[in-house]
């Protein structure tokens, strides 16, 4: 397999590494990836995340795996195991699936598909920053969730690379980062980003976000997604739809960012798309390689849904790599046929 | 001055001592208070927080420091430093005046004034949890944001008071707790209070609430206020304004929960309140008894304003210990006639 090289992960000279986001920013530390089994342990445990990144990474694995094993059984297995890491992540599927189509094909096929699919991965970030960046006027502050930059694709990623290219182009922008509690990718990751980008951002608990609207801080909210429905609802990490209702509230345009490979065009509406739960102790304080600490009621009851919904009716308009797609073309059901896969 | 026990702070054999919040729940702290500086350090590091407590404490306070010294002039420089110890809080400022306006008549009389502001406070939290209680059905689930209840009071407190009396009557009803980012005060002492009170009750993220109420299991909000303008627009806990527009979107009522106290008829509408802002530290990680951590880069720029303002637009209605006024009768103006301090 050629080597490739990327923010989130590597591959060269046989051997394939990921940055462990699970440490940033206060480690930068690469992590190895010897076995299928392995890279299915970094996914769960959220050291590499993001879905675009996720399905590269699993495609990767997959292949490298594939170059050392004789079994076809083995590597099926493998993809099996790869393809279920995470239940929301659909381009974690897809990527899989494509692999496995090219296996009756023989190994090489479906490593040059692995190959492929990181190629293709870094041209969808430039798509859709072609057809977002138009979207941002000099002098936006910006709001943004979670974390969706170069540390979840293998180019500059989705909405982060858009507000990035558009610093890059000279717009001058100020962005407003929801620290996206109980993870925290905003606060760890996206913060990370833009320090180093030296892009303008102040940081914020997710709750403050509002406020600054009421201020007219924000002109602009850009958010990622993890899966899109046919008719144009959207999973994404929890506290998306909070976003969307507020900026709903406030006329303030709300544009998710993805691949084409994001929409599911087997899943008509946001009611099919399945919740990932995790686990109470994230609520009931904060783990990371920055420490823990435990802060409420050692057995408090919780609720931490991964994702959620965000329906169609509060999106101004969808970025994907292949166009800019209004409301009421996403309303009209354009997604089905502008996605081919 | 008389013996005066409250969850939040108790006055007997000549001293004063408060609960330390800040330690709550990993431990239970009885700190004395033995000067008005000390009370003033206790306020700022939010170990007594909750505008009707602050008011009741810093009180006590005064008195007590009275009762000791001999000199008018010292008595109001310790009235001074006490009043000016959180700027948001308005009770606390009327606390103070009332006992200052007694000073002329002598010692006696201000602490006579103290001790009727601390059994007021009580009757207070048994007045809103009167007019409360009826907008409570069997089966509901109940949002709250911050801490509310005995913490924040002489008595049982505000929003938090009306729903353990609406639980003391038998209804049955679920709670589910925004932690309140950045200090915490639903996923430390909400928690901690509902499970001594056992009452049933979900932790949340703040980003959380937004995707309960889609799923239909949020059919009140309760919320506390620092302080009420005259057109019925109101200061809460930073996060408060983000659920009233939450609420609103999703058609679930929305009451703030005060004592009369709160109102500040000097203050015409939210535009007029002015607004702390608090330390970056406390957005980059977290900060308390249980430990700190950070998690951001270490110099991310940070926006941390510990209160926001919520429209009179967004109330279904004001619950007080005089009785409950609707969005329109506010609308109407009938605050500044109802409130008389």
């Amino acid at each position: 397999m050629k080597a490739m090289l990327a923010q989130c992960l590597r591959y060269e000279n046989g051997s394939l590494a990921i940055l462990d986001q699970s440490a940033l920013p206060q480690a930068e530390i690469w992590l190895v990836c010897d076995s299928p089994e392995t890279m299915v342990g970094f996914i769960r445990g959220l050291k590499i995340r993001g879905a675009p990144a996720i399905g590269v990474a699993a495609a990767l694995a997959l292949a490298a795996y594939a170059e050392r094993t004789a079994s076809l059984t083995a590597i099926r297995e493998a993809a099996k195991m790869l393809r279920d890491a995470r239940p929301t992540a659909v381009n974690l599927m897809h990527a899989i699936d494509r692999l496995l189509q090219q296996l009756p094909q023989g190994v090489d096929a479906l490593v040059h598909a692995a190959e492929e699919l990181f190629d293709e991965d870094v041209a969808l970030s430039n798509g859709m920053a072609h057809y977002g960046v138009p979207l941002i006027e000099d002098g936006d502050g910006i709001l943004t969730h979670c974390n969706t930059g170069a540390l979840v694709s293998a180019g500059h990623g989705t909405a982060l690379g858009v507000i990035r290219a558009a610093h890059e182009q000279g717009k001058r922008l100020h962005v407003y980062v929801d620290e996206t509690r109980p993870l925290l990718q905003g606060g760890r990751l996206t913060a990370w980003e833009l320090e180093r980008l030296g892009i303008p951002y102040t940081l914020i608990c997710d709750n403050m976000a509002a406020s600054l609207m009421r201020l007219e801080k924000i002109q602009k909210v850009f958010v990622g997604a993890d899966r899109i429905a046919a008719n144009g609802d959207f999973a994404n990490k929890i506290g998306t739809y909070s976003v969307a209702v507020l900026a709903h509230h406030h006329r303030i345009p709300f544009y998710p960012v993805a691949p084409r490979t994001t929409v599911d065009r087997a899943c008509p509406d946001g009611a099919y798309i399945p919740i990932e739960e995790r686990q109470a102790d994230e609520v009931r304080g904060v783990i990371g390689y920055f420490g823990k600490v435990t802060w409420s009621p050692e057995q408090s009851p919780v609720y931490n849904p991964a994702f959620d919904v965000t329906p169609v009716e509060l999106v101004t308009g969808l970025v994907l790599d292949t166009g800019y797609y209004s409301r009421q073309q996403l309303q009209e059901g354009i997604l089905p046929t502008v996605c081919h896969q």
